[in-house]
C-alpha cells in the first residue's frame, strides 16, 4: 500500500527546526512516526552538541532506538524538513526504516547556500540523492520529496 | 605532503575490533589521530548500544569532538579496520577530517558476506565508495585503502 505522508507530521518537524534555532542551531528539523503516532521528535544539535553527527534525522532516529530499545525500526517513517544528506539517509537504511517523506530538495540547499555564503553557518551539501543511495543497497526504503516543500523553503531565511 | 599511514595504529585499531567483539559486537574498530598521537578510540556499538549510528569510525570521531570540544577536526585523520560506509564517511566529511586509512575494501565485505549468510549479524552493506563521496563535495579527503589489508580481512572471521 502506498504510503500517504500526512500534513500535520510536516508541520510538527518544521516546529522542531524553529526549536533547533532557538537553541542556536541550524534550522532544521524531524520526527519518526510509528502506527500513526510520532515516536520521536529530532532538531538539528551539531552546533550545540559539537557533534557533527547530530543532523535532526540522526537525533530522531537515535531517540527512537533508545525508546524501543531497539537498533532496528521497522514499520517506522521519518519526516524532516530537508532532503536527507547521505549519512542521513544510510541511517534510515542501518536502521530498516519503511521510508523518508521529506521538504526541500538537496538542489534547494546548495542554490541558497552558493547565493547566501556565510562563513558563520558553514552551509556545505554533499551533491548525493537519498534514492543514490537506497539504489545501491538491498534495502526496500521509500522516498517521498518535496512535500511541503514551500514552507520547508522559508527555515532557509531562518538558518 | 603525503600522508604517510603508520602500522602502529591500524594494529591499534585492529585492537578496539577485538574489543567490540568481546563486548558481543561486530569486530570492527577504528581511532583518530592527531599530531602522530592518537585522539580518541572507537569500537563498533550498534548492538550493545541499540544504535545504528554507533559503528566504530562514528564512536571514533564523536568521542574526539566532545574531546576537542568542537565539531570539526582539522588536522586529524581516522583508521579503520573495514573501508567506511557512506554514514561513516559523510560524517568524515562534516567532521572536516584530513583523510581516512582503511583495511578491508568494501568488496571484501560484500564478498564475505554473500559467502557468510547469518541472520544473526544481518550483515548489510551499501555498495557506494568513500571516493565516490568525497567526490561529490567540495572537501579535499584523501583515502588510503587496504592499508594491512590481510591483517584486517582476518577480523571478518570472527565477526
Amino acid at each position: 500500500m502506498e504510503y500517504r505522508p500526512e500534513e500535520k507530521f510536516m508541520k510538527e518537524a518544521i516546529r522542531m527546526a524553529y526549536l533547533a534555532r532557538g537553541e542556536g542551531d541550524y534550522t532544521i528539523g524531524a520526527l519518526t512516526v510509528k502506527d500513526g503516532e510520532i515516536l520521536s521528535l529530532g532538531e538539528n544539535r551539531v552546533k550545540v552538541d559539537n557533534d557533527p553527527t547530530a543532523h535532526s534525522e540522526i537525533v530522531a532516529i537515535r531517540r527512537a532506538t533508545q525508546k524501543v530499545g531497539s537498533r532496528h525500526l521497522e514499520g517506522t517513517v521519518l519526516y524532516t524538513t530537508h532532503e536527507p544528506c547521505p549519512m542521513c539517509t544510510s541511517v534510515a537504511i542501518w536502521a530498516k526504516l519503511d521510508g523518508i517523506v521529506s521538504g526541500t530538495h538537496i538542489e534547494d540547499m546548495d542554490n541558497y547556500r552558493k547565493q547566501n555564503p556565510s562563513k558563520e553557518w558553514l552551509w556545505r551539501t554533499i551533491n548525493i540523492s537519498p534514492q543514490y543511495i537506497v539504489d545501491h543497497t538491498e534495502e526496500e526504503l521509500f522516498l517521498i520529496r518535496g512535500f511541503l516543500r514551500e514552507e520547508c523553503l522559508k527555515l532557509f531565511h531562518s538558518m
